[in-house]
């Protein structure tokens, strides 16, 4: 993975969530029993363009063979590595509430390799309450719980009001990244990564999409 | 707003989010009493260079003066009418499952001029259960009931299995954008918005700027 450590600031987050698209993809070749694929297919799959896939995977060296196209086995698995998810991730969801409760039975969580090792509230009538496998825990538990479980990522669904200040403790309980439920922009300090999951965005999004005439532009 | 009609295919998805940020800054400045805000405090408040702002607001027009900044209440406004959110819309979820109950909740979808106005399942269990003022409806009632409450918008949280099948049937009764949570990409014809909310793409996200050392790049 060094390889990729001094390109990768040079890799945008749309690059990466094709990236993520493409592995899904190749999933599904394989399991077709599909075991070379090409630019083209590929690009159809996803819907975008066979130079758009080839400038997509160039950044990371060269697959494939001119002619031949790509061993479905072999780009998953380099994609695999590329992204991350070829070794499994200890997650903490931070607030049990109805979206904390909604993602911990997620299904897609285990199958990319997330692991759902804890959960956390502030709220003594929630704390102590099963959760499938997992027991709600006191957030202030955090620091002692993420280091037991090996919790390296932590999801926030906390009202917009306490999330600054559960990152900032998570940060500084050692976790380095953050998907964040809040409507609230966080600050953290470099070296977390934070994805932000907005309802209200994704919806103003679609608004200016009618409001315009717009059509399909994801 | 028919203005905009003509550009709007050259506005990319990131544009119009950052919109939307800059819209909740302005209120918040509002909130606050601040009667005017210059580029710079606005691309400081969400983290971009005022250059980006700038080039942002160019797209609409010329929005303030040289050196005065830009009247908060009037950009507001301005961004409110372009984004669309300066009126209702009404919304459908379809999936009366956890993630769909999680989201009939949530909190901004009023204060956003986003009208949740119908549920629908296909489950016999939940058709007839009431979740807070509405009632679940049965899946085939969609194109009446759509019609009836003015449905411009579906949800979808629908299992993956499911979810084109809906989405078909949600489009054929006349819905011109879905906000899609199943990990499914939809084929939808043009002139049909879809945005994609999907946890497994945001966590592969993290998981490759934690695999590659890298920090804050939201």
């Amino acid at each position: 993975m060094n390889f990729f450590t001094s390109t990768m600031r040079n890799v945008s987050q749309s690059t990466v969530r094709r990236l993520s698209l493409y592995l899904r993809c190749l999933e599904d070749f394989r399991a077709r029993g599909i075991p070379t694929v090409s630019s083209r297919e590929l690009a159809e799959s996803v819907g975008l363009t066979p130079a758009q896939v080839r400038k997509d995977l160039s950044y990371f060296g060269s697959f494939g063979k001119r002619g031949l196209g790509y061993s479905v086995q072999d780009l998953e698995s380099r994609l695999r590595g590329i992204l991350g998810v070829d070794r499994g991730w200890g997650i903490a969801v931070v607030g049990a509430g109805r979206i904390g409760l909604a993602l911990a039975r997620y299904p897609s969580f285990r199958t990319r390799g997330f692991e759902l090792r804890a959960i956390f509230d502030n709220d003594p009538a929630k704390i102590g309450r099963r959760w499938g496998a997992l027991t709600v825990q006191d957030i202030d538990k955090f620091p002692k719980v993420a280091r037991a479980r090996g919790i390296e990522i932590a999801i926030l669904t906390v009202p917009e009001s306490a999330a600054q200040e559960v990152a900032d403790r998570v940060v500084a309980a050692g976790v380095r990244a953050i998907l964040n439920f809040a409507p609230a922009g966080l600050q953290v300090p470099d070296g977390v990564a934070v994805n932000n999951v907005d309802m209200a965005l994704e919806l103003e999004g679609l608004a200016f999409a009618l409001a315009n005439g717009e059509g399909s532009g994801d």
